[in-house]
C-alpha cells in the first residue's frame, strides 16, 4: 500500500485537481500541496479516471500470442464449443500462459478490477480454474480477479458437470456462471435452481449468460428475478448480455428493468453490434446497475473483442447514440463505476476513501479520451504504478521483478 | 515516381511475396530477387494492401488541433447546421490549418485517396472550396483528393446557392454533393434535376448524402436511378450513407439493389452505428459497388469519426458480423478497392500496372490488422513513402523538406 501525489490532473466529476494517495487510498482530492518525500505522478494534459473494470472477462479463451486462429464460416453453436474444446485439449496448450498473456494486456490498458469467467466443463475439469486462481493470486497487487466458474458447455448434457462446478466453488471461485437456461439448457428451471443453489450454498456471486432472444430472454430473466428473491441473493446477482431488453415492447422492458432494479440484479453488456440493442439509457435512468465488459480478446468465437475498457467505452457511446459530454461521461461511469457496483466492489471511485485503482490517459477534458482512445496510460492499483505508457507491468505482483514491454 | 523493392510480404490476395515497383507502379508480384541499386522496404510481419480509400471525408469540419468542442444535449438540425457555419466565421478558423491537421492524420494512417466533401453554402462562399483546392494540390503526391462541393446546408432555402456550386465547378471540384432530396430540400426533383444538371454541364461526378430513413430514402433513391440513367451519367453517380436500404422490406430492397447495380450508382457507408443497418452483404453479393469513408473527425456534429480507415474496416466487419477470415478480407476490399471503384480510380489494387498506393500494417495474416488495427503504419504513393510508423509525413508535397512528427 503506497502514497502517491498526482499533481494537476483533469479527473472525473472533479475537474482540475491534485490527488493525495495515502496507504493505498485516496485521502484528500483538490488544490492541494505535495507533501514531503512523496512520489509525485504529474498529470498535467491528464485525465484521471476510477481503474476500469471489465466485468466479463473470458481471460482462458484468449489466442493472444498463438498462432493466427482461422475462422471459417457456417459453425453451429455445437460444433464452435467442440472446437474450442478441442483447441485446449491441444498438446501445446498452456492455460497460465493464456491467462496470463491476457491479464498483462489488460492491465496495461488500465484495468484494475475483472470479473474472470473460466470454463468448467467434463474435458477441461478444473484445470482452467486452478490456472485462473493462481493468476489471481499471482496478479493480485496489479488487478483484482474475481473467477466465475463457468458452465460455457452447459450442465444438463454433460453429467458430472455439477460436481465440477461445486468443486470450483470450494475451491476458490467468487461466482457460479450459468448459461442460457431454455436454448442451451433445455430446462431453465433446473438450470436456474442448480445455480441458486450453488451460490447459496458456497455464499457466492451468480453471473449468468443470456443470449436468448426478445421475449425468450424475458422470460429467462424473469426466473431468475424469482429465484434471486426467493434466496436473498439481490445484489449477488448479474445478467450477462441484456440484449433480450431491446426485443420485447418498451412497455414490457420497462417493467422488467424496474423488477431487475428491485430484485438486485445487475446487468453487463459486452456491447453487441447485432440487432436489436437493450435500451441503455432508461437501463441507466431506472437505476440499474450496469457494467460493460470486452468478453474474450482475439479467442476462437469472433475475431472483435479487444481487452481494452477505454475502446469498449468507446463502442458502448457509439453504439448507443451517447455523443454530447453528459453522455460520454456517462459511458465512462458505466466502464468503471458502474462495473464495480456489479462485481459488489464498493470503494472504487474517485472519492476520499476509495481505494487508489486508477488510470491516467491523455486528454484535455474527461471525456475526449473515449473520443480519441489513446493507447497511452498510466495505471495505478493501490496506490502504486503498476503500468506506465509504452511499457509492460512495472511492479509485478508481489514485489517480482519488474518487466520492461 | 519511384522505385522500390518491398520484401517478404503478406500481400492481400496473394500471400507471402515480393512486390517490384517502377516508375511509381507494381511492375511484379511474386517470388523475386531485388535488382541492384533500389530501395528495399523489408515486408517481414507485415501485411501489404492497397492503399487505404476514404470514400466519404468532411476535411473542412475538422476541429482537430483546436480547443475540445463541447457538445450539448438536444441540437435539432437547423442548429447543428448554424453551429457549424457559425464556427467557420469565427476569426480564428482558418481552413487550411483544418484540412491540413487532418489530411496528415489521413495519410499517415494509410490513406492514399479520399473524396473530400466541402461546403459550400451562402455564409461560407467558396472559401472552404478554395482552400480544399489548395491542399489538394499541395499534397498530390501523397494523397489524392477528389474534391466534392457540397451542399450541406441545402440549395432551396438558401439563394445564391446553386450559382456558388455552379462556380465551385468551374473553379475545380471534381464532383456535386447533394442532400437529402425530400427531408432537407423538400423539394426532390427541383433538387436533383438541380444536381445532375450541374453535374452534366461540368462533366462532374455526383454524390449525394441520402439520410433519409427506410421508404423515405427509397423513394429518393429511385428518383437519382431515374436520373442517372436519363443523363447518362452511371458510373459517375454515388449515394453516401445507403443505411435506407435497411428499413423496407428485404424483396424491396433486392429489387432496388439491382437497380441500382444496373444504372451504374454506387454506395458509400460510414458504418452507422444506428438501426437499421444496410444489408452490405447482399450488397456485395449483387455486385453494387460499395466504398466506405470516415466522415469528419472530431467535427462539431458527433464525436466518434476517426480519420483512420483501418480502423472504420474493423467497424464496417464488427458492425456487419463480418466475423470469418473471407469476410474479414471482404471489409478490407470495400476500404481499398472498393472505395476507389466508387471514386472512379481504375489503377488502385495489387496488380502489375496498378498505381503502387499502399500501405503496410503489423500482421501475421491479411485480416489480423482489422482485428488488432496496430498504429504502425508504413505508407506509400506512388513508389515513394511518404509515411513510416510513429512519424509525420516523410516527403511532403513537391518535394519540400521532411517534418517528423
Amino acid at each position: 500500500m503506497s502514497d502517491l501525489f498526482i499533481r494537476r490532473v483533469t479527473a472525473l466529476g472533479h475537474g482540475r485537481c491534485d490527488v493525495l494517495i495515502q496507504d493505498g487510498r485516496i485521502a484528500r482530492i483538490g488544490s492541494l500541496a505535495a507533501p514531503p518525500d512523496v512520489e509525485v505522478l504529474d498529470g498535467a494534459g491528464q485525465v484521471l479516471l476510477p481503474g476500469f473494470v471489465d466485468a466479463h472477462s473470458h481471460l482462458d479463451k484468449s489466442l493472444l500470442g498463438r498462432p493466427w486462429y482461422r475462422r471459417e464460416p457456417s459453425r453451429d453453436l455445437q460444433r464452435m464449443l467442440a472446437d474450442e474444446r478441442d483447441l485446449r485439449r491441444s498438446p501445446d496448450w498452456d492455460y497460465e500462459q493464456q491467462i496470463g498473456t491476457n491479464v498483462d494486456v489488460l492491465i496495461a490498458s488500465g484495468v484494475t478490477h475483472t470479473r474472470a469467467f473460466v470454463d468448467v466443463d467434463t474435458d477441461a475439469g478444473l484445470r482452467g480454474l486452478e490456472a485462473m486462481l493462481a493468476i489471481k493470486h499471482r496478479y493480485a497487487d496489479a488487478l483484482t480477479i474475481h473467477v466465475v466458474a463457468f458452465a460455457q458447455s452447459g450442465v444438463s448434457g454433460r453429467p458430472g458437470t455439477a460436481e465440477l462446478l461445486d468443486q470450483a466453488l470450494a475451491n476458490g471461485a467468487d461466482c457460479i456462471g450459468g448459461i442460457d437456461p431454455c436454448l442451451v439448457e433445455r430446462d431453465p428451471v433446473a438450470h436456474l435452481d442448480l445455480v441458486f443453489g450453488l451460490a447459496q450454498r458456497h455464499g457466492s456471486a451468480v453471473d449468468i449468460h443470456l443470449h436468448e432472444p426478445g421475449p425468450l430472454g424475458a422470460f429467462s430473466a424473469s426466473l431468475i428475478i424469482e429465484r434471486t428473491r426467493a434466496t436473498g441473493l439481490g445484489g449477488k446477482v448479474v445478467i450477462s448480455h441484456p440484449d433480450f431488453l431491446g426485443g420485447i415492447p418498451a412497455g414490457q422492458a420497462s417493467a422488467l428493468i424496474e423488477q431487475l432494479v428491485d430484485a438486485g440484479v445487475a446487468v453487463t453488456t459486452n456491447v453487441s453490434a447485432g440487432d436489436p440493442k437493450p435500451p441503455l439509457r432508461e437501463m441507466l435512468a431506472a437505476g440499474l446497475a450496469v457494467g460493460a465488459g470486452c468478453d474474450g480478446e482475439r479467442d476462437s468465437w469472433a475475431p472483435f473483442n479487444r481487452s481494452d475498457m477505454l475502446l469498449k467505452t468507446n463502442q458502448l457511446a457509439w453504439r448507443h447514440g451517447l455523443g454530447t459530454d453528459d453522455e460520454l461521461e456517462l459511458a465512462l461511469r458505466v466502464a468503471t463505476t458502474g462495473g464495480a457496483a456489479v462485481m459488489g466492489v464498493t470503494d472504487h471511485g474517485l472519492a476520499p476513501g476509495c481505494r487508489a485503482d486508477l488510470v491516467l490517459v491523455p486528454g484535455e477534458v474527461v471525456v475526449e479520451p473515449v473520443v480519441a482512445v489513446p493507447a497511452e496510460r498510466t495505471v495505478v492499483k493501490g496506490g502504486a504504478i503498476v503500468s506506465r505508457p509504452g511499457s509492460a507491468i512495472l511492479r509485478t505482483p508481489n514485489g517480482e521483478q519488474p518487466r520492461q514491454g
